[in-house]
């Protein structure tokens, strides 16, 4: 109360549905971290500046003057806070900061920068936001990394990556096709009452394997959770677990050529990547999971040290 | 009013969402028709001889007696009138007569015998229907008839036929993913104002054919709805026409072996029939639209016939 507690910079990774704050010291170490459930989805456009001040209230610039804030994620979409034009892909993340765009805040106590997003118009078109911080993230964890990364979630990313280069991406619709699946459809009615119990795994196994085996078949297979339940028997939890693994396998198995043997890192949560690392067991490869907060921070870290 | 119909016997198509019933004269020509939205989905089991006794009311058996009706359709599920257990492909659909059930009704002035549907346990768990009927009676209208016939809907059949006889079959989920995708998903953004114009042909063309091309990559490729909707300023009716030309050429990209250059026969509405007839012109085959109501009272007739 009243306190001011000084910090080098600060780093916002301003998603959808949440933003988390990192107040960095001069050598990059996190001293404080804060977060909202103010994400893009509940915010008008005008409201940005008032969120961002009262998370980041009574911080201030070891340097003197304004305290600079660097923002990645929805916040610089169209429908966010004051859009930032995507880079196109193929392209070197070390660019992002020169696409970064720099909307007025109402008193002169923060500076903010908000980095763009790439999208991909030759190969198909596609677009993220946020992502891509992680990916320059990654890369500068890892010098010199080549190969495919994979960030499952709702809308999970593919991206091939050389160095700091994001080469091509695409977007499987996994996690928001489960969830449309599994609490809208016909399929509903073979998963009440699931409980995550012992059935999952197995249910999960299956579903995998046929994906794996034939992504081609995906909405004719899809049907099979409910001809199972009703034919033989299966209980919601396997029912449940044969609808994720038939889900995650289609998108891993229509990747195939691409993944290889390779070692995918995996950035999201936890539960979700160890399901991704043990499908793409299934195919020879393996899957690395990585911490997301440590990628978006060294990402945010590296896109300001590029500053010219 | 008082005034009594005679018929040799009625037919009923009891779906989920509504029934048909049709009074048949002794050569088969239907004298009446009538129907109710009273389908599986609104009604508890003791409700049926209700519905049915009211829907039939004034109309009287030209053999004296009790008046003959047969039931094919969702009234014989298991959360139907009464379970009449499946038939097991591959099987002989003139078998459908003897698996029929005949539930009790409180008056004697009704008989009836519902119809069995058939499940899939080798190949493929799998169930349906109604489609069976449909499926006998398209038999008995065309003899000796063998190849795949389709059944585009919310969850579309596919069967191979040989004659009466049920070989395989496979259920696509196409309509109800087009639905939950147009109305549920983030794809629904890009598709806000849709009116069925001119743009949505080009959409449904380029849609179907990279379904046709790689349908192991549905769930990237619908993505590709919302990044054309952002990228390339792609209006609401190309992005449905896409959307439905995406789910429809992948459901027919994923069985491009098993229909080769044939001439598919496709029983539902003559809307959809038409798209799905043009998806299988682009690949070298025909989609001939069959009339369902037709199928469906030649296959009641057909299962009648049976009757030892």
């Amino acid at each position: 109360m009243g306190v001011t507690e000084f910090v080098e910079w600060v780093g916002v990774d301003w998603g959808t549905s949440n933003l988390r704050a990192w107040g960095l010291a001069p050598d990059g170490a996190v001293v404080l971290s804060r977060s909202s459930d103010q994400g893009m989805g509940k915010l008008t456009r005008d409201e940005y500046p008032g969120v961002l001040q009262a998370l980041l209230r009574g911080l201030g610039s070891n340097r003197g003057g304004s305290l600079d804030v660097l923002v990645c994620g929805m916040a610089g979409a169209r429908q966010g806070w004051c859009e930032a034009p995507y880079l196109e892909a193929p392209t070197d993340l070390r660019g992002l900061i020169d696409g970064a765009v720099r909307p007025p805040l109402p008193d002169g106590h923060l500076t903010a920068a908000i980095l763009p997003g790439v999208c991909q118009k030759s190969g198909g078109d596609n677009v993220m936001r946020g992502e891509e911080t992680q990916l320059l993230g990654l890369a500068a964890l890892r010098p010199g990394f080549a190969g495919v990364v994979c960030m499952p979630g709702t809308h999970s990313k593919w991206a091939d990556m050389n160095g700091t280069r994001i080469e091509h991406f695409s977007t499987a619709m996994t996690g928001e096709l489960f969830e449309l699946l599994r609490t809208q459809s016909v399929l509903r009615h073979s998963l009440v009452g699931a409980t995550g119990g012992a059935g999952r795994d197995e249910g999960f196994a299956a579903g995998a394997q046929i994906g794996l085996d034939r992504p081609e078949q995906l909405t004719s297979e899809l049907f099979a959770v409910r001809a199972s339940s009703l034919l033989s028997g299966r209980e919601p939890d396997w029912c449940e677990g044969y609808l994720s693994g038939l889900l995650i396998g289609t998108e891993i198995g229509s990747r195939r050529a691409r993944i290889g043997n390779q070692t995918v890192p995996l950035i999201g949560s936890p539960a979700l990547c160890a399901l991704y690392a043990q499908v793409l067991g299934m195919i020879g490869a393996q899957g690395e999971p990585v911490d997301g907060t440590e990628v978006v921070l060294a990402g945010l870290k590296a896109a300001r040290n590029f500053i010219a």
